[in-house]
């Protein structure tokens, strides 16, 4: 299982060997354009296991990743609270950056970073990795081509299957910075720049998000400048899976994506017909193409030298979004984005 | 209840006052441009009860329908044997005659009608009331269209909900006759005259049909002087319903007819997904419409003049076929239809 | 075409003569248990020529109707500001009345109609007749049953083909009030009753939205006591027909209704596949069976004695939510319902 | 991209370097069970070509290959003519063989190398991809679990995008040994041994099929010994790209396999509606994860010394069937499979 190839690989750093560090550390190892270098967790035994899986190495300290000459790239993948402070020490030591979301949780320890990184903070790219989902990228690129003229209603339906446990609730930073922050930025990704949100919310059904404040079903409004409109309907759980469905609507038409299905199988029965399978339920099968497509980009931006999309501000502006839904909840009005100096 | 119109309506006598002569006398009744003014059934008690609903007399008495000049057509419902006699005696009475499928067993008995009617057998229509569903109207308009080019292959699913009776199967012909008699009207309605007919067929759960003779479950292979080929497949039951499909594939795409549900009701749950309900289970409901547009079509030709369609010759036709299935399936080879004189 | 019965039928008056009282008029006739016996429009030439077309009476003046002892109930289907006046006059003669929406389109009228009234307001019916169209009925039905577990929120989408002249938008009442008013029922059919209502809009196509201070494209969020949200999504255009959609998200799955086509063919061809044919783009068509439906229950409430639904406070509690949008629009703020004395 | 194992993997030589070659030599090089050793092609450049591509080495004379200790097993890829030498050579070489299909065009080539190869011609695998293809495999596992009861109709449905160059189909033996053969397999995967085959063609559309006396279009009916039924449908062309469907019909039910997308996007529009993208057109693509699974199911019978299916003897009943229908169609009658000596 070797490819023999000239072309030079990216070395690559990992920060973080939790759900998402497996993932970018199997497409890493799967791209013939990368090589895993280092996987970097204070859990160190997690760090090994994962590094030997791809015959990596594996460390507790970051500075031995950035003082690495041949990582050219990290992707931080570690605990939100470490978002930031990694990705500017990467930035200082000359690696290019691909962070997950959300940056942060608040607001100034991102625009701190910003300061700090400098001019190069432009080449850090943010995991949004549903830009890169085939389908959601066919229908922007078919909503920019003007199949469906001009775009006025965006619906974004997005529900996880199963609530965090408790204690992940009670650091997540609530419903909107951590879980609608990916619909922030699809919202962002179709109608550009957003200007009001108005969000609701409701804890349904989870004790465990009642119990820290927070909701676990929420519906949004957004508008840009336009006055184009973005739905957003969440919940943190779906008794069918994991729904992720996106509707553009237009002046001429609606261009749609729908969930995913291992199969095309069929089922018709005497009291049900064109039945097909549960959808797919987690967001690692869901979006498996997405990761790897997210990090080809990636390392395309790498290689040509021109800024990754999506960028650290697109990652800055959604978590401006999840604060103004927050500020929207708690004081049931409109919350205008210039609120946040925008 | 009462619609005011100046024009005319054509009276119109039934024979028969079973299934399908209360679709039709509830047609008659509801469209404008015909009166029900006879119901005849040897069972007088059932032509009585079925006349009365309509407000229209009852008779065991085909006498007293075609001596009866109000009368300007007739529907014959009645048994398969009495249809060519029937048939016969109404043309002979200057009547205009709607009979139902198949128009009998027997090719001579059919033959002998043709010669016995006249030149007036050509305002026979036969009652192929599938032509006029509007799925499959629209789909044989399209391919006429030249929508997908050249039609190469039709595919006709065709399966009822449950067997009849034993004592019907009995008397019924043969599935070939008594049921795929409307796949051999739909194979000629798109590939036009049929040349060879090739049957395969097997009792697979019935034991009325093994007991009779018959088979339950049938494929069947059609060809036109061209070569177009037609797929029937045939079952005297199916699990989920009245399976009423139809494809017709040409050189530059496909149309297809699907099965029919009450509502557009779909559900998502945690085992299946995009489920719809059971399809329409009853011919009676499927081709509801179907029954309603066919005796329109039937008031039309009597009004313009214009011989209908189907006509006489294809039920005669779709007859030929049958047989021709019959033999083939006996004998293990194809048959030309040219074996039956044609 | 007459339906000889032994029963009584209801004797039925229609104020206004226009698109729905033509449907009322044609539902009336076809009904078997209801007879037409007057139209009445202060135009009195559209009074007569729908009259003739069923047998019925004509005239301009309601007291015609109302004097008429065999006149036992009404159907109010004229200009939205004579609803009340009508209403209150036929209850007052005695009169079943089914009004369509909205009631009013000022609250202080409807209320003070309620009191004119008097007690008989609870026999008066107000035409909401989507809670008849089989297919939300469907899953209204199975959403009661718990099919989907805890109803937690629902999405209705609503999108008119093409938006009205401009001299109607500009006595409509604004958007909110005459095309969501549908919405609002639907809402309070499936949450009950509703406590707050979030309302975003603009106008992003029509120029005759614009000059009269109106939106065409709108976004709603509607919470009930229990934080169940329900979404509404508008538009007054729709390049692919009458989009009228409904999602029921519960705890254990979802039930949804789709738009609903003229037959089931699909196409299969180089460029696109499954294709199906443009959705029915016309609201008697696509409500053709729920208008149907919504007099048969009328005629029913009549003849059980039992109060119909929805009733007179369903209507006036959609135009409190209309209000209650509208107050929000201008406003940027989420309103209490509360707010207007509930 | 190394992944470090400890597992030993099974050499591999590959016979052909042409299309399927290609196919066999990434899916060995990505999993991680396997290594490429050798590609051997009487075209030395092509060979190399492709086995530089994965570090393996290139001849053409097959003995390098088969002299090789490290060659485990081999991968027949090569032209038909050779498969069953090369494939004799191999077992008697000690090695594991998954063969391509057909296994050869004559029943007594396959014959004598079936006697040739001695008994561990049970290791010889036949590389019948389609019983691999995820949506087949689910829809046999749950027949195979009686969720449709008793199989009585399998319908499969099989068309190629576009005909084959004229040259190679004067090579290929027929449609029904070239292209039918996949379904013949389907057809036995499902109803187990066929016992009679009706065969019918027509040359509609390809002069070259005409020019060599081939088919270009076909319909056939096989039948197991319980009588239950299977149609084939095949074209060698396809407007909307590679129609690969498959419904089994039982006596409660039906399961389906449709075609597949690379998305779920789906477009509304004014003169269409539900508009999906093409269809997979290519078979490498439709197929992708079929021969991947394909190869892990050849490695783990390698592993675990459990004889492959489909085996030798289900490529070579494959081959009788299509040789039964080539009887069939030019003899216009129902051939039985005992005919062959079966």
């Amino acid at each position: 299982m070797t490819e023999y190839t000239e072309a030079a690989t990216v070395g690559i750093g990992i920060f973080g060997s939790g759900r998402i560090g497996q993932v970018h550390a199997a497409n890493v190892a799967l791209n013939p354009g990368s090589t895993l270098l280092w996987v970097c967790d204070p859990r160190l035994d997690a760090a090994t296991e994962l590094a030997q899986k791809y015959g990596a190495r594996a460390t507790d300290n970051p500075n031995d990743v950035l003082s690495d000459p041949a990582v050219q790239a990290v992707l931080v993948g570690s605990s939100t609270p470490t978002h930031m402070d990694l990705t500017v020490q990467s930035v200082r030591a000359g690696k290019r950056v691909l962070c997950e979301k959300p940056l942060d949780l608040e607001l100034d320890v991102i625009d701190a970073a910003r300061a700090d990184a400098g001019p190069d903070i432009e080449h850090v790219m943010v995991g949004f990795n549903r830009r890169f989902d085939p389908n959601v990228a066919e229908v922007h690129r078919r909503v920019e081509a003007g199949e469906i003229g001009q775009l006025e209603q965006l619906t974004i339906i997005s529900r996880d299957p199963t609530p965090p446990p408790g204690e992940y609730l009670a650091v997540s930073g609530g419903m909107f910075r951590d879980m609608t922050i990916h619909d922030f930025d699809m919202a962002r990704f179709f109608l550009g720049e957003i200007t009001s949100v108005y969000a609701t919310g409701s804890a349904l059904f989870s004790d465990d998000a009642r119990a820290v404040g927070d909701v676990d079903s929420a519906s949004l409004i957004l508008t840009n400048a336009a006055g184009v409109q973005c739905q957003i309907i969440n919940s943190r759980h779906c008794g069918y899976g994991y729904d992720q469905r996106l509707e553009a609507f237009g002046s001429l038409g609606s261009l749609r994506v729908g969930n995913q299905r291992d199969t095309t199988v069929v089922f018709d029965g005497a009291s049900a017909t064109d039945v097909k399978n549960p959808i797919q339920n987690f967001f690692l099968e869901r979006y498996a193409a997405a990761y790897q497509i997210e990090l080809q980009h990636f390392l395309t931006s790498i290689a040509s030298g021109v800024a990754p999309s999506p960028s650290f501000e697109d990652g800055r502006e959604a978590v401006v979004c999840a604060l103004a839904a927050q500020r929207s909840l708690s004081e049931g009005r409109v919350v205008a984005l210039s609120e946040f100096g925008l």
